[in-house]
Formats: C-alpha cells, structure tokens, sequence
C-alpha cells in the first residue's frame, strides 16, 4: 500500500526528527491497523504543502487520493475505513469512551510547551523560528526564554497531574488493557514529542510511566523507539 | 430483589442526604444494572457496622451475604455477576478504558474537598464531628476554616481544569456516547457530592457540564435528581 498513502510530519531541522504529538499518535494508529505509510518531513512554515487539506496544520494524511486532517478525525476515519485492521478502540462504547483520552492528553499541551519550548525552537528548521517564537511568545504572552526559565520548579506541579495515569497503568499494562489501543496512543504522543524534540526529562527515570512508555516505544518493531530522541 | 442487596451509604446529620462521591457511583450503577438495593445511612464514626467488609470506608455492598468494598471492585463485580444485565462498561476493551476515568475522577477530590469541607462538617452528624474535624485537619495541615477562606480563588483554576470534559461533552452526551456508562458515574459522583453537601457553586451555572449531569440526574426516574440537594 506504500505510496498510496502520505503522512505530513512535523520535522526538526534534522528532517529525520519528528516531533508532533499529533503526528505520532497517527503513525501509530497506521501501525496499529497494519497500514503502510510514506511520512514528508514537514515544517511549520510550509502551509501551502498541505493547504488542499482546508487548513494549516499536521497531521495531514492523503489516502488513496483523500486529504484528511485532525488526528480525531484521521484515526475515525482509519477505523471506519479499515474495519478488517485491529480495531483501534475496541467497540462502540469504547471508541466514545477514548475521546476523553484525547482531550486530556492535548490538556498536558500548554504544561509541556512551557518547559520544552525553547529547546524546540532550537531545534527547527532556521526558515521556521521567526513563525515559531512569534506566535509561542504571543500565546504565553512572554519571550521562549522566560517561558522556560522556571521549569525546573514547573516540573513537580505537572509529574503530579499525572497521577491519574500511574494508577491505572499499576494495575494494567495499557489503557487499553494487556494491548495498546488509540487510548494509549494519545498519550503517548504527548510524551514523544517530549523526548524526540528536548533533553529536559518530563518524566522522573524511576516514574512508572516509562515503564509503559517503553512498551510503547517497542510496538511495531520499535516504530516510535527507534526514531531520533534524546533519551 | 430488594432485601437482599443492602448498601451502606454515607449520610448527614439528615439521614436522607447521601453526599459519598463513591457511594453515588455504585448507586448509580446499581440503577444501571436494574439491581434494586436497600440503602442504609452510614456515618463516618461507624465503622463496626462495616467490619464485615475488611476495611473502614464506604460504599460497602452486601450482596446475597457476600461483603464488598471499594467502587471499582463493587463495579467490576456487579458487571460480572450480572452479565445478562446492561453493560456498565460496553465491553472489554471498554472496561479496561474505564479504568482512566475513575482515576481521573478522584483526582478531583482534593481540590473539591478544600471547598466544600466546612459545609460538609456543619452537615454531619454531630457524633461525627470530632472525626471529620481531626482526620481532614490533618490532611489539609490547617484548620477547615483556613481550607475554605480561599475557595473563591481556587474555583477558577478547578474551573479551567475540567476544560477535557467539556471538550468530549461538546460533541457527546455522555462519555459513554449516546447513554451513560460507568465512566459517566465515575465523573458523575463527585458533583452529586458536592450539590448534596454544600450550597457552594462548584460549577458556574452557564457550564455546558450542567448539561451533562442534569441528563445523568434524570436518570433511573430521576434517583440522583430527587435526592436532597442545594441546587
């Protein structure tokens, strides 16, 4: 099926470094399904590259023809399309139940954008910084560099909010149970755009979390694993 | 049925106000199953009528003799025995997708508990008193006056902290989807606790959450909806 279908994905200067968190959980929901995929390096600045999906940004999927944007919708859509491939959310119920495992993963956003950001601008192409740090410090209504400049003592508030997530994971291995589902995948993304785009750990190394992290990162002979990361 | 299922529901000075987050979720669950059930007011100081069950906390079902504790085991176990009965979960990959959501809804309780706290000691019994005042003085390391004198300031930020459930109610009934599941009730407990012990506004009454839970406090003949309340 490769060439039929295209993956627009945000890249680093290093056009090898993808670090989108929407991004990747579509690359694991087209592994999870079985589906092959051609990923473009993308940067920010490149509008035009998507602009026949109706809007500016990634993940933008083509299959066979069809532009698709919104990783909600991609991974709808890759359900709906794809009914034969493991499912992606386990039955009706469940595929309105990992809603909300989208909407609280995209809540850990602004939290990991305050520490990371500036090492993300660092990291982008150089055609892409003006765009980035102007519509960053618009948004955090200050510089990238005094956004960042607290991290360290923003990093406790936000290990805590994940508390939720320890808890299920001390009982099961996934969020969907003893396989990963579009559920896990979603918070997942979060998490490897923290490690594909800054050296600053998210994560304590003793939390439990990355002990599901590591599950994750071994899926699908190492598809997120093996990407370039710093950690 | 009835008589044969007891559940000890933690009461007020009012035996008629039930305010356990906890409790709420299994009665709900109960309605959802079609079990009938006798409910029993418990205080907090009344932990030899529980002893049976092994632990000191509510809810605590006795189901055909059987003692059981903690809602998502009482969930879990009502789920299994009655399979012929409707799904609390629908299915089980949504099961193991429901873990989240009661993880997630107790994550609500201390900041929800630092408002309501005072309002939930005037309420009790007055045998309880002593208890209450002791075991969430020490919690909160202050008085239960100093716990509440900020509430005002601490709304907002609870406030902006439900921004996920919004986000999935925008587009969804209930988390369930077109009906509620126990994910519902999981989140649906601790604003049935805070509209039965306190007068205090937890919710701005434009939220679009008050959709949400007025359609959950219709439910089952309006159970949730006639119990005694503030708003």
């Amino acid at each position: 099926m490769s060439g039929q279908r295209i993956l627009y994905d945000l890249a680093a200067a290093d056009p090898e470094r993808r670090f989108s968190p929407y991004c990747w959980r579509i690359r694991m929901a087209l592994a999870h399904k079985g589906l092959a995929v051609d990923t473009v390096p993308w940067r920010f600045t490149e509008k035009y590259a998507i602009a026949p999906s109706g809007q500016p940004l990634v993940p933008v999927l083509v299959d066979n023809g069809r532009w698709l944007s919104d990783s909600w919708t991609i991974a709808n859509y890759l359900e709906d399309t794809y009914p034969q491939a493991p499912s992606l959310f386990g039955g009706a119920a469940a595929r309105s139940l990992t809603r909300f495992y989208a909407t609280a993963a995209d809540a850990l956003g602004p939290a990991m954008a305050r520490m990371l950001v500036l090492d993300i601008h660092d990291r982008i192409a150089d055609k892409d910084r003006t765009y980035f740090r102007q519509t960053r410090e618009k948004r955090f209504g200050m510089t990238l560099e005094a956004a960042v400049a607290d991290r360290e003592q923003r990093l406790p508030a936000f290990r805590d909010a994940l508390a939720p997530l320890r808890a299920v994971l001390k009982t099961q291995p996934f969020f969907g149970g003893d396989a990963p589902l579009y559920a896990d995948y979603a918070f997942f993304g979060p998490f490897q755009w923290a490690r594909c785009i800054s050296p600053f750990r998210i994560l304590d190394e003793v939390d439990p979390l990355n002990g599901w992290l590591g599950r994750l990162l071994e899926r699908f002979d190492g598809l997120a694993g093996k990407a370039p990361a710093y950690y």
